[in-house]
């Protein structure tokens, strides 16, 4: 099988590159890219060297000649690609934003200042969180070839941190659920810019975009989307990105107000967790645990345990980590993901999986690095 | 004058040398340590060769000689220097909880394992958030010598974001503050610990002590008692701590849902902030400038511009950036302090200087650090 | 087959889990911790969770049911380990010093401060590098069990920076080979100390044991040995390390003061590289190629590339660059390596593939992370 | 006085308005900038509010009402401005290259490919490197204004290492002198590029320019002029710089081969430091002692303690650790400095002290900050 990749060498395509070349069932690698058209892919990564060695081309010529095609460009440029594949019936897996908000063209125009050009290419496009749209995922490659619209970094993050409790209608709708997150700076991409200037935020954490960040209706349409199959209504949410000094890497606390149901009514929370709070812990860390026991990617970490992004550095895993607040009235879900892996390239190649009928493990077995 | 510190060369005690040798106040500091009694600092901190020389005595010939006594020491083993320094009638400035918690025995029990020794010290002592106790402070300091329990470094960044709104009652009781705080390594202290060790922390965020940290319930009762000067109920607070890969400096976001009042109602939080988000914002922004315009160490941050620690490192400045967040419903009030400095050693100056009457910025003129 | 660890928990052992883990040819781990005996490794690594679940056993019992034993110990503990993989004949492939020195035990004495306990075991015991030894150890491995000591990191990276100019004879007798270099932290193991304590360490960069590492004589002797298998005699060498604020890595570079015959003499080196300089350091660059051109871990980087940590990152390449400075006089040959990998257990890896006749890239065909 | 920033927005001119500030001797300043002229320099550095405000005027106007002109101009651009201060009859302290190379345009032109516009500007300028030329400042300061060539970075850095050798004669002129140097980011100034994203150097070290920086024949200039005061020839020099993940710091280590009455003949240097290798550092140690005893700014760390970046932060000392190796052949000094006020703004402050007969510490007075 042969995958394309336009766009290869920005920071998410460069890393699905990385990912492709060890997946069993890709025999070829078809490159594309505008900034480096004519080039090797490893002139532009010497990492590569010795180890993948690929022209990069156009990309008409990448599509003409693959059985995929995932696209890890700029937002607003990839959609007749996608057309151009429909047309030649393979799957197209985009990493911008263009094919995560389906009919919500208003959403999309209104945060990314664009209009769809092909709005018939919305309706049949999937948003791409493994974990909520597998099945639709399935059925519809069973039909015909798929356009995935692959998650963005936090909403991935965000979205697994609370989708048990919004399943379960954990929430109560009397608050907003809050997620407050931290990315690495691969996060900003391989454009250059002040932010990412290391002189600008190295040895340093900064709050950036602060309610109003692209990501916030991505977040909004996903856990509504988890609450529905529950039944529950849509809860209203809060997002807050943070910029912290390392490469790779979001850890984002999530807040959620429990239903009466769910709360303890502690009288006085200046005193440390009670027996109470630990037991109402457990219930809830062990519901996050059978939400997911299918799930190969998330791991519900043992009692003790604190997320981490050094915990699963360069793979597709996602660790959360379940507390209850010192007041009893709310759940704090804590979520890492290595944002390069699960939170694009590793999910893109989780999507090809499920598109395919491949075990969903395959090409994405690579344990957490140690450092 | 001259000053003594009792725990010279933990971390906070030595910021605390290096900034009081520059205070032209003080003309000659004495200095103790257990671990290094009998060299002198600058061998213990070769940073100070050529600018401070002191030998490290016993903490009782510093008592002795000094007329103000700081003491950086571990918890609990402080009070007993408390008691000499009232008996010598000279100030006591405390970095550690044992006297943040005044009457409340029960809560610095329950969290630190250790009794009062000498509870009537209790009664009289203050919490020595300067913004907060300033006026107490001022007052008790006229009528003899005062102990202070220098604030923890969370529970100063968390206060400074939400005072204004705590003073002025903002916040809806329906829902909890939530405190999301991120802090750099130092926070850690000198002594050596797996978490701080740079293999296990470097390049990576991790989340630590969720619902369980100690400066909780110092939080919530800082959080109380500026609610009280307005005549406000104690709201209740949820805070999380984080680590983040660099030396210095806290920023904490902290969520303060509003009362009907201060609140927008808005149908679509799914679009980017309306005028009338901006407007609410500017007018929140104008009353945080407001309440905070005679403080020489607080800046609210212009429109646009975000709280990151970089932007008051080496400094005693705290950082606000002050939103709404899209759904119009809650208040994003983020902080940035350098935890040595308004986290520990500048406050302690600070009080120092609020107890002498000196000019608060005496000694604390130091400009943010570029890089 | 079965592979053994003993001392499973330390960094590099815990890396060598890791890396055998995905090894082809090892059916099965067994581990061995003294300080976490009873635990399981995820227990000690929570990074393993979900793909790696092991039983910390007895050292004894380890050796007693595995085809292969690796101590990944401290300097000095694990000879008798050695003597009864030789009873038991399996081979021993040893992460600390202790084989390193074959019969100059009082090179041995002289630094680590321990005398050999097995003296005959030493006689027959491999330097693993496996650049300079990897005939040897295939030779020695048709007879028997063999003992392989696994070399220091600094050594890899400064031997494979000058081998080729070593075995040809490239280097002046006039002056000494300098050898400056640079390790991340996880250099300094997993044991606390205050020089890897973040605080102490972080956004800095620091000298260490200037003139007085046990790993000069290493390379000393490392030097040696290729020099002699092109008829050349020991260079003189200086050893120089540095603490940088990084996870993982070490970069050499390496002052070779070139022969006569290799030498340039430029009348005014304050003027940029001349064509002459340009051209030899291709003819420089070229031998170094055919040298290594059989290596499957060696590249030589392209002209204008220069040697960096992060493109072998999490891989067990070397990279090196090879310049000519502006005198003409001396080969600046600067290599990077993972020290977790090449410096040691990717090495370790590659020599159990040596001793065996599996390929040698076997289990380490990771392609460096991108970040 | 007031004293004229042209360039005040780039890092070295923002580091120089953050010294100057808190300057006894300026009462005023005066700034300028191209790229935010109209702006206030705070809000190009909010670390700046409530401490600096200041606009950003036109290069002009800044010339025309100050005592003294500070330039931190890229290459090339400032001639004209240091014309007409000469013209204004007021000192120029030049940050860029333009100055440093004397009549040596021939240099200069080869390396910046650019030629004196006022060649007579550069016959009476004056390198500043303050240890070398303080005498000669003095000197043409009291004759009226004077031109400086304010050092590289790495320059200074490499010759305060090196300086006591090269007056004492110490230095074998059969070997070249090794200046092994690593720096931070800042060193690569405000504009962006692509090495110094962080995703692209964070957590890495790497070599760059390696046999081909700008500063080599800057060093081998200064090493010449300290050679000569001494009586001895110019020494051969090697630079090569590396790029280590932190924001400010120089950390240059420099091998200087020993002339046969400094060396020791040693017959194995695989062993540990002898007594006599221990002698001799000592003696080194102390004519290094000797040599720098009346300058302010210049540590020679004692034995056991080695150079590190973070012992000189945000101050402007220079630390030199000073080993013999285990040849007994090599001095090995090890100097450290912060790039941005040794390096750049502080040694332009200490020319300015030097140019009008001020202390050399007045404002340079900052003790290395301790994190």
């Amino acid at each position: 099988m042969i995958a394309g990749i336009i766009g290869a060498t920005g920071y998410a395509g460069a890393e699905l590159v990385r990912l492709l070349s060890g997946h069993p069932k890709i025999k070829k690698l078809l490159l594309s890219s505008v900034s480096f058209e004519g080039n090797l892919i490893e002139e532009v990564y010497p990492n590569f060297l010795g180890s993948i060695s690929c022209p990069l081309q156009k990309a008409e010529d990448v599509i003409a000649s693959s059985d995929i095609i995932f696209a890890a460009l700029p937002h607003a440029v990839g959609e007749g690609y996608a057309a151009a594949c429909m047309e030649r019936k393979i799957s197209f897996i985009d990493f911008s934003a263009d094919f995560r908000f389906g009919e919500r063209e208003d959403v999309y125009n209104a945060w990314y200042e664009k209009n769809y050009k092909f709005p018939d290419l919305h309706k049949k496009s999937i948003y791409g969180l493994c974990e909520l749209n597998r099945k639709k995922i399935k059925e519809f490659s069973t039909q015909g070839p798929v356009i995935i619209g692959n998650p963005g970094c936090y909403p991935t993050s965000a979205s697994l941190a609370a989708f048990p409790a919004l399943a379960k209608g954990l929430y109560s709708k009397d608050s907003p659920i809050i997620i407050d997150a931290i990315t690495g700076v691969t996060g900003g991409g391989r454009e250059l810019s002040r932010s990412f200037h290391y002189a600008e935020c190295g040895d340093s954490v900064s709050a950036y975009k602060t309610a109003s960040h692209r990501h916030s209706p991505e977040i909004e349409q996903s856990y509504k989307a988890m609450a529905e199959t529950g039944g529950n209504n849509a809860p209203r949410v809060i997002f807050t990105p943070h910029l912290a000094p390392m490469n790779r890497g979001i850890l984002s606390t999530v807040y959620i107000p429990l239903t009466e149901k769910w709360r303890i009514t502690r009288e006085d929370s200046s005193l440390p967790p009670s027996k109470e709070i630990e037991e109402k812990t457990h219930e809830l860390r062990d519901l996050y645990k059978e939400f997911y026991k299918y799930e190969l990617f998330v791991r519900i970490l043992p009692s003790g345990t604190f997320a981490a992004t050094n915990r699963v550095r360069q793979s597709n895993f996602c660790d959360i980590s379940v507390n209850l607040d010192l007041n009893g009235s709310t759940l704090i879900a804590i979520s890492a993901i290595d944002n390069m892996v699960k939170g694009a390239a590793g999910q893109a190649v989780q999507n090809m999986n499920i598109i395919f009928g491949f075990d969903e493990k395959t090409g994405l077995g690579a344990i957490p690095a140690l450092f």
